[in-house]
């Protein structure tokens, strides 16, 4: 080490990897931080590290909703934390590029060792639909969505009377049979079903709960007994467990499956799809389905002095060969492992190869029911629950968290649950939307509050006339517009409009519209003759005179 | 009563007045409600009820975010809640319409007796740039933002060096030194302060939190000597306070003063400005600074079966003649007196006038200390502080919350503050901005992240230019735009721009003008316009050769 000059050491990361990577480095290197030889730095999107296996009891409220996460800045109180979100990563200088934050101008952060443990990104790239209607299900944030879009769902159904949109309403479907999907529709099931009672104009047979997965038999990460035992209560609670089915897509109103057949439904959350992180798929480092290779030391090799930890590397066991999971517990074991390395290099002593064998797997199933599988024992039910608690609570980092969770499940065993929505974002002024072929855009009568662009696809604009039913007005494509006329006038659509192919279409709401066209002249121009054309054009029917093809 | 049709009451709010009318109602009319003879439907933008008193303790995380709400189903189980936002009230049809919720259709209400809650709402009205910067303090929403605001502003200070953002950053400023103001300026306080003590690059000397209040002394609600033992405490806690001192327009940078004096921050937090509800404010009858005029038993006069309670509603108390203050503990009895003059009026039986004399008045200050008069006896400190709590915890309404608000106090007395910030938003992708004359709205070589529109104002376009210092490059007005440049190409802002006057401009950020730039041709084409033009164009002073004055 430089004795003149301060080590600089960075973590992109604030999971499980990243977070254990400092920490250990705290108590690895306490002397040197403490003469200032060694900076330790760490960047995070959030300040705070989730706790994954918990965020399924925030949606039930069964954990208060800060209680899943533990803050960095306490649990490593050594290290310099920067809140920011990562652009570019330079391999070869450690260079890192952060975002600009309240200001406008970026950070540029250089290091002498740099451990990457960015875990990996929810990319629902490829089925049409997902990014636009699907709710992922992977931070804190997605959790308390959850939670606020199936108690919006209860709230809408408690006053619909039309059956079909009922139906969607009090349908929630949830793509992905592993332990994540599992877990999610677990708690769900019991939050919906419990909550619904709450709700005056619900019957508890009109609500239906649906688990995609695309093999034989759930949870396919452990022993065939335990998922069959998962399997089952799931069904006994009520949960439709469709086996063999992929999610092929999704509208607002539809999950549409691999086979063609759709379920109405508004709630649908998307466990399944994980890609790399974009700032980790740009590097040009050897990568292996997106993964980080890395050698036994967790270094990368090829660059000097960088590492790799967590779900973003492929991290092969020393001692079996095979590639680390992607689990919490790897992820901490590794970050100790990449911090001990590092400060082996920096005293010149030797470093260790990374091999751990998991403890145990285990899944929550709600309700004072679990699955575990723990050094080689199975275990089911209550007993599998009440272990799944106990190791969780004791993995939860810092005291007070312990003792908050304690306090969360203790009160959840006395209290009902709470079925408040909690409305924290603003309303998002435009939106992507996405329409299969054949589908209802918006109907004749109904209340306008949206303009729309087509990207892709097309669109067609037709009304009711007395005797002749419904005609055909005109054909739009991409590039067109609709939805003005009710936008930009009155408030009630002329005309009815549904995709006739598989259409994306960008939404812009009133207020956005009404900033736009202010303070744009082109744009008002343009929409100033198109509202003329469109309000004084005949239809092409020719029969049908006298109606305006707007909408 | 007619005795084969429903009775319909329907009540506008799910305030304190509004879910008190309904709880009473349903207590007084069991028998009917059973009998099916009468319905009662509430309306309510929010499905809970708010503790407002308790909204500030949400700002520190003393009480945990669910807890100083109540869900509205379970306090009234009988009552049918609709969870919308009200469009427009007709007072002589007693008929009320509904805004669409998932779907696009309205909801038309129809009833034989309306009682309206409505409460006040926030209006920045009249103030530059309020709407813009200014932070509202009302609704549990309001109260995590506030919380998530300060926290990032900690975590920015934390890793920015430039010395006039730092101030900016770590300066907080609260205007109103009513209740409100004053329990939201001590709760901030404590809690800035507290938790920048995890934060290892903030001094505590460097927070500033500041009260701004029109009068000579804050809390005019109470008497003289409580509210100077209220004011030396806050300052004695490191709150300074500036009497006579009004908030006059504020920019993302700053809080601008009636005196033309300007604070630097980056958080403005205002609880003065309450106008009414701008349903209300649509009205036809007769209304005293925008309170809805009613008679001694609560009802509209001029209609039939209409009443008004709360803060919305103008009530003359029948014992003193005063008008009635707009706190919780009147809305409370006013909802109670209307549910029984409804009943009476059913039933046919006499009618009571309203009066209340308040018990007394209570002010939270933070850090176990509080003030209060209660039935003239004046208290301040430790004692005040324990009533506070007392008598909240009292009139929180269901016992689950009683209990989840006890343990969450005990917890709070043990374990450190939270730090954790919670980002459930997404990024607003269209916002409105206000700049005073002269400020920067960005420097050359800032990282350029939207493009501007200005509504109202004039904009200066300046570039630096070797030996010559910044040069003027042109001046922009309503209707045109800036900032395309680093947007549409690079990322890096090739010139500087400031306002000359006041503005107010519209921001678009990246995703945003991606999308509508993909989908509408005539925006493309007039940027592609445009930018050729500035791109290729001459600066207007002659001397300054070859350099572009776009931005």
């Amino acid at each position: 080490m430089t004795p003149n000059r301060t080590t600089r050491i960075l973590i992109l990361g604030g999971g499980f990897g990243g977070v254990y990577t400092a920490l250990t480095l705290e108590k690895l290197l306490k002397r040197e931080l403490r003469r200032g030889e060694i900076e330790i730095g760490l960047v995070s999107r959030d300040n705070y590290l989730t706790f994954q296996p918990m965020l399924p009891e925030v949606v039930s409220g069964s954990i208060g909703i800060l209680d899943t996460i533990a803050p960095i800045r306490r649990l490593c109180p050594r290290t310099n934390l920067y809140t920011r979100v990562i652009e570019a990563i330079d391999l070869d200088r450690r260079r890192v590029t952060l975002a600009a934050g309240v200001g406008s101008r970026q950070l540029e952060l250089e290091c002498d060792h740099l451990v990457i443990a960015l875990g990996n990104a929810t990319s629902f790239a490829g089925q049409a639909g997902l990014v636009e209607h699907a709710l992922p299900f992977k931070y804190l944030g997605d959790a308390l969505a959850l939670r606020n879009h199936a108690i919006h769902a209860l709230e809408e159904a408690d006053i619909e009377r039309e059956p079909t949109c009922r139906t969607g309403l009090l349908t929630f479907v949830v793509a992905g049979g592993g332990f994540s999907g599992v877990e999610a529709v677990a708690e769900l099931n019991d939050f919906v079903r419990s909550a619904a009672r709450s709700f005056r104009n619900i019957g508890p047979e009109e609500i239906r709960v649906v688990l995609l997965h695309a093999g034989g038999l759930i949870l396919p990460e452990l022993p065939k007994s335990l998922a069959e035992f998962a399997q089952k209560l799931l069904m006994k609670r009520g949960v439709e467990v469709r086996l063999n089915t992929r999610l092929a897509g999704a509208t607002a109103e539809a999950a549409l499956l691999s086979a063609g057949e759709r379920i109405e439904t508004r709630t649908l959350v998307s466990t399944v799809p994980s890609g790399p992180n974009p700032v980790v798929a740009l590097l040009a480092c050897p990568k292996d389905k997106g993964r980080i290779v890395t050698n036994c030391h967790l270094e990368v090799p090829g660059y000097s002095r960088v590492w790799a930890v967590g779900d973003c590397a492929l991290i092969m066991d020393a001692r079996t060969g095979d590639p680390s999971p992607p689990t919490a517990q790897h992820a901490i074991r590794e970050g100790r492992c990449a911090a001990e390395n590092v400060a082996a290099s920096l005293r010149g002593t030797a470093k260790r190869a990374f091999a751990f064998t998991a403890l145990g797997k285990m899944g929550s199933l709600g309700h004072r029911s679990a699955v575990a599988e723990v050094f080689g024992l199975k275990l089911s039910g209550f007993l599998a629950w009440w272990l799944w608690r106990t190791v969780y609570l004791m993995k939860l980092p810092g005291l007070d968290r312990k003792i908050r969770v304690a306090v969360d499940w203790t009160l959840d065993l006395l209290l009902p649950s709470d079925i408040v929505q909690l409305k924290t974002d603003r309303a998002v002024s435009i939106r992507r939307e996405h329409f299969e072929a054949g589908q209802t855009i918006f109907q004749e009568g109904d209340h306008g509050d949206w303009l729309y662009l087509i990207e892709t696809g097309e669109v067609e604009v037709s009304k009711r006339v007395p005797g002749q039913g419904e005609v055909a007005l005109r054909r739009l494509g991409p590039g067109d517009c609709f939805g003005e006329i009710a936008l930009l006038g009155n408030h009630v659509r002329t005309a009815s409009t549904r995709s006739l192919t598989s259409a994306h279409v960008l939404a812009i709401d009133r207020e956005a519209c009404d900033a736009l066209l202010s303070t744009l002249p082109p744009l008002r121009d343009f929409f100033g003759r198109l509202l003329e054309e469109r309000m004084g054009m005949r239809p092409e029917s020719n029969s049908v005179a006298g109606v305006s093809n707007g909408v």
